[in-house]
């Protein structure tokens, strides 16, 4: 429990050094996302869902320095393509992995920008990214696996995006369950 | 076309107060929005937006100190129940008018709290309102008749919704014409 409160105390702090205001009832709210992996912070999450209805749904996501979401997709279900993401960071800096070949591969000169969680890199398949700093946005279709890596500051990132059914990821680490 | 540029910048001064970060192309296109009315900024709005497709929305909205938002509603369209919006303070404050029984009559020991723009006081019928600052929300229901008006320092306000098409937008007073 300790773990829980110190992250949202470090999640607020977050939220607070960029201007975001939230209430005492948002901020005991806050999620602390470990995926049930033994490595968190490493692999992990904190976040805080303003509004998650049928029609749409918004968030705050905030990565602690070099902090990585593990890879997973967003899956169809009644009747819809499956949740699509518009990232936006706010503050830090995010580098956001996707299935997408209009994207750069993840090297620089021959050295990759980011490696996956030590002892965790077959569940890290998506090789092509976007850097995103503060200001800028990427938009994540259905259905399409990615994960992101916070850069040495650490993230905001705004999440807009269809409803939100975080029961229904799939996670290419089969070893994860996002809820319960 | 200058009155278009200056209140973009002030806009974009707004954004920047408030910690949020927006790319030199997002600033040009910040849309500055008279209604058609003769008293901008007494009635008026600034807004960029992030995203807008089927499935959400996304926006920033800017008003002026004790700008106004002329009253309208977002009716049913293409089998959807109407636009659904959550407004999120992000700072100053804004007094958010909406036709909801729940909330509180606009009267402080008599005194309205709020007043609509002089010589258009026929248009706006809803009576009860909310208060919101920074880190508070509300989510207004499709095809409810609202309005809004920054206090004194003016407002920011993140806007959560439904796929938004301003060109049904029904006003109270049938002059506006939201879309050309």
């Amino acid at each position: 429990m300790q773990k829980r409160q110190d992250a949202q105390e470090q999640t607020a702090m977050f939220l607070e050094r960029c201007g975001i205001q939230v209430t005492d009832r948002e901020k005991q709210a806050i999620e602390v996302v470990d995926f049930g992996l033994p490595d968190y912070p490493s692999s992990g999450l904190q976040l805080l869902t303003y509004i998650n209805t049928p029609r749409y749904c918004a968030k705050e996501l905030v990565l602690f320095p070099r902090q990585t979401c593990p890879e997973h997709l967003h899956p169809p279900f009644n009747n819809t393509p499956g949740k699509q993401e518009t990232f936006r960071c706010r503050w830090g800096e995010v580098y956001l992995f996707v299935d997408d070949e209009e994207l750069t591969l993840n090297t620089a000169q021959g050295e990759p920008v980011c490696q996956p969680p030590t002892g965790f890199e077959q569940w890290y398949t998506c090789q092509r990214y976007i850097l995103l700093r503060a200001g800028e946005q990427y938009t994540i279709k259905p259905n399409t696996r990615h994960w992101f890596q916070a850069g040495q500051r650490g993230a905001v990132v705004s999440e807009f995006s269809s409803e939100s059914r975080d029961d229904l990821d799939i996670f290419t680490d089969p070893s994860i369950k996002r809820v319960g």
